[in-house]
């Protein structure tokens, strides 16, 4: 853990969107520049499902961060003018209170007694953190994939809270073809014989289930015609091969396999099966009887959405939904759709379009 | 086994495309049909991954085939006209030689000692038993998906021994992506501990595997866009669900798990593996140094190529490659790009659209 990572413990018990309750709830978070006089500087960037509050290098952590080239100082989201906050998602394993934390009194962790976690509750605990970090009322709020959920989640339950609003290769609600990658997912993971229903030593577990899950992930984070470009059908060299009639073969193969061997140890399995359960049950209808009413109740001055064509976990017409719902005659909603080949990946992949954007809409 | 299935002993020991032999090779077959006197009415059809060769029923086995309403008596392709012919693929489980078959002399199956299978190696079995059945050259050669594959095989190494060609949601090779999630399948069935490096009890073996092999192929196998407007939100019974914080909530996971169930036990899972990792290693390419020069070797006098532009796994761009790479100026080349929502299956769900294309080619 670095010196970067603060923790606030929330004043009041989290009553959780589906039933439930979490009490004595902790959020690690870090956060870069300053709050300015007015307090009104603040931006709250929510993460994807697999990050954490690590957005950006900063003296104490120096080591870069998922969104390094993004946000810092005369970055596009610039630490200079802006305070920026991130907290690491409610649920996630990177110093929130989520499956693998203990129960408050004792020494046992929640495991599959953590309660139903939704987005909503991501955005809720964090509304309660903010006012512990001084923060009233906030500039901009900005979120990436599960982020762009949570985000939004945020903004129709607390509508006018932030004057702006980002949302980037996310989605109102799931699609069913997004349920099913999900759901297939989080069954590799819980047919693995070592999750022993959810109650594995932590820090070990379902090794196998998680890289398995990693790389369809992957399979569903990027494009077709990226690894037609990138991989074609390059071979590995023969001497990197094992002989197993059923080795890698095909350099797309040794990608996954690199992928899938950096992300497992790293996430607590409980964790990512509630977190990729909560994009599966977010429904932005929920808020209003239809989507078009739940985005309705956001209130916000400037809303910028986007996407890529690429990507077929959170499709281009998704964020297109949301631009539509999103407009108003005294509203400034931007709407961009990016060329990028690298799918729902590109916000972290493709920089050189998504920066300018990102930019213009800040400066 | 029905009494529609017949079996040929191949004459000569079969030298595989990438090495190794196999010595009295057995191809399970069904017939439909007459040949005529002139011999040239027979229609040969390979199939996908799946299936065994019941194309279609018949008086012997009354038990709808896996293309039912495309080959019969005054369907598209005419049993009334045509002799038709399948063989089920070398290296499949339902009654020819494959990992799953004893090798010759000994009571213990090959397994994993199963040489390296390949499409070249299902045409040329093919080949090798078609004079068994008093043919020596061929009306048509049919097929879909990896039977596509194998017929284009087929088309390249023996040009001129089929008059007509066709070539339904195939590929001259298979890209990175379609690589990438035939990749995963093996590895998830591999990964499952049932599977014993191969040497489960043939009947058993990896159940668990299998299933999450083939939801991952459901997913490949369909589209986005069906299973939004067919499940979109919809949720199962209260009822029906377990209880577990995982369990089954979608319709669409309910729809995945109908179909897991309905495959396992049904397929040898070695044989899987082999015809999967067949699929990936086709290379059209291999057949003359490019793909253009590899189809340049085709020698038909008409070609039909189609295809489907929801199609993931098997994408309508590599049937317009095929389709142009067959065009020649005294040759009947069609390219039929269909409509049809339900991705790669189209072939198999989206009857009403396939069935004239194909009728109108064979009338």
């Amino acid at each position: 853990m670095s010196a970067a990572r603060k923790t606030i413990r929330l004043p009041q018990t989290l009553h959780m969107h589906r039933g439930g309750e979490l009490k004595q709830v902790q959020l690690a978070y870090e956060s870069w520049g300053e709050l300015n006089e007015r307090g009104d500087n603040a931006v709250l960037i929510f993460t994807g499902l697999s990050p954490s509050a690590h957005v950006t290098s900063s003296p104490e952590d120096p080591s870069p961060g998922w969104w390094e080239e993004m946000v810092g100082p005369s970055r596009p989201i610039d630490t200079n003018r802006y305070y920026v906050i991130c907290f690491n998602s409610l649920g996630s394993c990177f110093g929130s209170t989520g499956p693998d934390t203990c129960i408050p009194g004792t020494d046992q962790p929640y495991r599959l007694s953590f309660p139903v976690l939704t987005v909503e509750d991501i955005a809720q605990s964090a509304y309660m953190a903010l006012p512990c970090l001084g923060i009233w009322k906030l500039h901009s709020i900005v979120g990436p994939s599960m982020g762009g959920m949570s985000a939004l989640a945020f903004a129709m339950m607390f509508p006018g809270y932030s004057d702006n609003l980002v949302l980037i290769s996310s989605a109102p609600r799931a699609t069913p073809f997004a349920i099913a990658l999900r759901s297939l997912q989080r069954e590799i993971i819980r047919s693995d014989p070592d999750w022993h229903g959810g109650n594995y030593p932590l820090g070990e577990g379902p090794i196998m289930g998680m890289r398995l899950a990693r790389k369809l992930g992957m399979i569903s984070y990027r494009s077709a015609g990226e690894w037609q470009q990138r991989f074609g059908r390059e071979r590995i060299a023969e001497e990197r091969k094992s002989g197993d009639p059923f080795c890698i073969d095909f350099e797309v193969e040794s990608y996954l396999e690199a992928h899938a061997a950096k992300f497992t140890g790293q996430f607590d399995p409980n964790c990512y099966l509630y977190l990729s359960r909560a994009m599966d049950l977010f429904d932005a209808a929920e808020h209003g009887g239809s989507v078009a009413a739940g985005l309705g109740r956001v209130d916000v001055k400037r809303a910028l959405v986007m996407g890529v064509e690429t990507d077929f976990l959170f499709p281009l017409a998704q964020q297109r939904e949301i631009a539509e719902g999103l407009r108003r005659d005294d509203r400034e909603v931007s709407f961009e759709a990016l060329d990028s080949i690298q799918g729902h990946d590109s916000f972290l992949a493709d920089m050189d379009r998504f920066r300018p954007v990102i930019a213009d809409f800040f400066d």
